[in-house]
């Protein structure tokens, strides 16, 4: 096999699910990005269900066209897996029975106190002269079946299965046979919409013809997506994005809160344990959210100590001492019982911050003065506290994660500023 | 043309951007539902660039292996879009200038008050011996291409030019060919792995051929998809489901929570309502996952009054009373603690029920007796309390949402015995 920048590149993704109107290929976005950071692009990406003939026809068209072939799902135990199967006898080849697969299977089985359906077994089976590619995920192998000059490279559908698979077995063949030089940045930012950041970042244009600049918008985070190329060398292509990368942190400042790929709790985090500060939380619309997307970053028992998710009025004066007629006259979404929240929980957990929310995420519970989206973000350290008033867009799900963004960035420049006064009393 | 059950289909969309990490075709979801719902299924779905060889290939592939093809996109007046031309030239037949679409165009530009630019001058190419299919939100027409028996279908990418075009000029087309109704049910399970239900269904095998079932695995949850077709009405079709559904329900029995496509959260909700109980809970490793699952669901406020999220130890004692010597001489993580934990939460709040959720999410953390991946999960009510003790697979995300589920079964299998005991004492 010889892999090089002109080899044709297809990923056929296997699943009668695929062609419903429920779900999308999502594994070929994660194979895109590996592949496009060697270099690589994709040519051709096919789509197909768990039937026999159309399966062949994909086989035999992708062999025409391509020269790598990543075949996706279809290796389950069930009777309608039959990737394997079908594409063995397009390439003319046998499957082989494999003992040491079968026990790794039973194994995984009996590590969960259950003994392997026999339905699994036709997943120990592997076609003639491939290597094995292991599955640390779950029961089904991965194969890499050479084919003349080109490959087929057969993976599981579970994404969770599938990444790791890719990342030990796949991606270090692919990183040896590098031809070309791709650096890469991403930029989050919050707190600015799309249009805002177009105009801050008028002056950079026009890029470099190797350099590509996209924006992708979330809701509550925008993402300024940036490659360079180059065909001489890594620094080459790294240099080419330095100039671009001081010129959007100007332009863009805090905004910007990771250029690592981070996410927002991660970063938190990190400034938190700098800080030596520890977090409570104290939720109510958001209902468990916030607490959720911290306790994401592994070893974050190191600064957040507890939360409460105060959904009902009477859990707001039980679990946090909010008086019930600062309620009765303000009502429970509103900048007061949000700044009374973030006192409560951090006087009652004992920790340095306390970050609070409240608000209405509807369908229903809005009104002319307090529509749905208002939601009110409360933040309390030693010596001040602070609310801010914000309203969402979206139906319940986006205002519920747009409230945990914000929550999250309101933490993060209070961090920030906490940082610089300290470096301003204890200059190093 | 001759359209029915056994037509090919297959979707191209066409564009560069699509084969990037960043983008993914959602046009070709909306043809999938229009076409299922007059009994058509797609047989393949190809992505590719705006690139002249490759649309030749794809072009010519799908010429020989399909007889329905839709290819949308890469119709716009820039030089990368090219689809017409290559469509023209891989069929051998000429592009015909039509005056009345340049008027057209021209027409467009004028009422915003603009010239039309040169470039939109190739947009007023047709194929020959295709009909046009209006343009009401854009530029580019698209086209109705026969070729012999088969068709090609040109539509333009921008979903909201795409899909007003597919409903007056595609639509009709295909209604009118309709020879054929289809029925189709979700079921979702938990509790089961995928080896297992295929063991439990294996008496239902084989499926009548006007029948089809897809099994989708996710963590903690298995969807079974079944869809009927018949060629004489919809109530054919409907009936071909019911007596499998009947099947499905006796091998699969309280495993299935959904027929209607809810999720658990809300086949919980439900039963809480119904069974007029409220639910508090108290969440270690989930970090809050839990309460923001059941606050998901509009109007869980009735019945979900507040949570806490005791990550440390101390937050353990301080708002659920855990005893401290319980977790010196259990651990934090064991069966006793997540008992207690559900004891607490619910005295606490005056809840009717508890359920707690105490465990390693890793992926640090673990020991050989207490590996990550070990959750208790527990629940208390009115008379009685239960743990159970579980070993997840996979990574923190992974842990924390099967943790999630569980904790959500548990309580809705509660909720199942105590309305069938609640029957029995109160026969209606």
């Amino acid at each position: 096999m010889k892999f090089g920048k002109n080899s044709k590149i297809e990923i056929i993704a296997v699943g009668s699910e695929l062609l419903t109107p429920y779900y999308q290929d999502t594994n070929s976005l994660y194979i895109t990005q590996r592949l496009n950071e060697v270099g690589m692009e994709i040519n051709f990406k096919t789509i197909v269900g768990d039937t026999q003939d159309d399966l062949t026809v994909c086989f035999n068209t992708s062999l025409e066209r391509s020269d790598i072939i990543f075949v996706i799902g279809g290796l389950g135990p069930t009777e309608d897996d039959c990737t394997r199967e079908v594409l063995a006898s397009t390439l003319g080849k046998k499957l082989v029975f494999k003992e040491e697969i079968l026990e790794k299977i039973k194994e995984r089985f009996e590590r969960r106190g259950f003994e392997m359906p026999s339905v699994n077994n036709k997943q120990a089976h592997i076609i003639e002269g491939s290597t094995i590619l292991e599955n640390k995920h779950g029961t089904a192998p991965g194969l890499w079946i050479p084919k003349g000059e080109k490959v087929f490279i057969l993976l599981p559908g579970p994404p969770h299965e599938m990444k790791p698979m890719f990342e030990n077995s796949v991606w270090p063949r692919f990183q040896a046979a590098r031809s070309h030089f791709v650096a890469r940045r991403v930029f989050k930012t919050t707190g600015l919409t799309e249009s805002k950041i177009e105009t801050l970042l008028s002056d950079i244009y026009p890029l470099p013809p190797s350099v590509k600049l996209t924006t992708l918008a979330y809701p509550g985070q925008i993402e300024l997506h940036l490659i360079a190329h180059s065909q001489k060398s890594a620094k080459k292509a790294d240099d080419m994005l330095l100039k671009l990368e001081q010129d959007l942190q100007e332009c863009l400042g805090e905004n910007i809160f990771s250029s690592s790929g981070d996410e927002l709790e991660e970063v938190t985090g990190r400034l938190l344990r700098r800080a030596k500060q520890t977090l409570a939380v104290a939720e109510s619309c958001t209902g468990g959210l916030l607490g959720h997307r911290i306790t994401n970053v592994p070893g974050s028992s190191e600064y957040f100590c507890q939360g409460v998710q105060a959904y009902s009025n009477e859990s707001k004066l039980q679990l946090l001492g909010v008086p019930a007629d600062l309620i009765h006259k303000c009502g429970a979404v509103s900048r007061e019982v949000a700044r009374s929240m973030a006192i409560g929980i951090r006087e009652r957990s004992g920790a340095d911050i306390g970050l609070s929310i409240t608000g209405i995420a509807g369908p229903t519970g809005g009104s002319p003065e307090k529509p749905v989206g208002l939601v009110y973000v409360g933040l309390c350290w030693e010596g001040g506290d602070n609310v801010l008033k914000n309203i969402f867009l979206g139906n319940r799900e986006l205002i519920k994660s747009q409230s945990a963004q914000k929550a999250l960035d309101m933490l993060r420049r209070h961090l920030l500023k906490y940082k610089k006064e300290r470096q301003k009393d204890h200059p190093s």
